[in-house]
């Protein structure tokens, strides 16, 4: 398992989820994948060079988001709880809380679905979308 | 200016960040417009029930993100940056991380332009999408 893992210590973003984003991000790109263990939380705290406590917090948000399964024995293992009505529900609840925000600054409905087509592309080219 | 201020203090979601989304989306409904002017700190930490702390983060948070100006004898006045470029630039930071967690959930792009098209229909009615 290669992960590459961003973090950014000069953003506004806590820690503890810009990790979150970037392991989900690992298992959209298909870095990641079912039944694969993260690394012990002094492992990644050591190589990323945060606190325990921030990839405790991170495992703990990514198993409460239905990523990863924590096990006594093998520690954080990847484990995706694909409830698609549940899935639909939380991407409803983002979504109106990231649009409305751009709404507020006049982004239109058709940039909208243009960055959706992008970001779509980016992770699962061909899928869908445009031939390419 | 009546704008309906729904607070969920079961919620895993800061109070704060409740607080901001809620008064996002009373723009977004033009509930509030440009140059209104919000309660103050001590007003609206009163009549929701939460630490004048909570409300002035809130609005430390808005003003950073270009919803409202501080003004010292005035308070907390509505007033939009739209700088078209960020607010796209910010709309894509942030679907990225909405639309990679749903993706790892098998959410499709059809679903996810429909739940745009469906906030979109919500909050500007006949603009842009279908007839109704």
């Amino acid at each position: 398992m290669i992960i590459q893992i961003n973090m950014d210590f000069n953003s506004d973003e806590a820690l503890y989820i810009q990790l979150c984003n970037e392991i989900i991000r690992g298992i959209a790109l298909e870095q990641i994948h079912e039944g694969d263990v993260l690394p012990s939380v002094r492992q990644l705290a050591e190589v990323i060079g945060i606190n325990m406590h921030t990839v405790n917090k991170a495992y703990t948000v990514l198993k409460q988001e239905g990523f990863i399964k924590l096990d006594r024995r093998r520690g954080a293992i990847i484990s995706l709880d694909v409830d698609k009505y549940q899935a639909i529900q939380e991407l409803r609840e983002n979504l109106n809380v990231v649009l409305t925000r751009a709404l507020c600054k006049n982004v239109t409905r058709e940039e909208t679905h243009q960055l959706v087509d992008e970001i779509f592309d980016r992770y699962m080219p061909g899928a869908g979308g445009e031939d390419r």
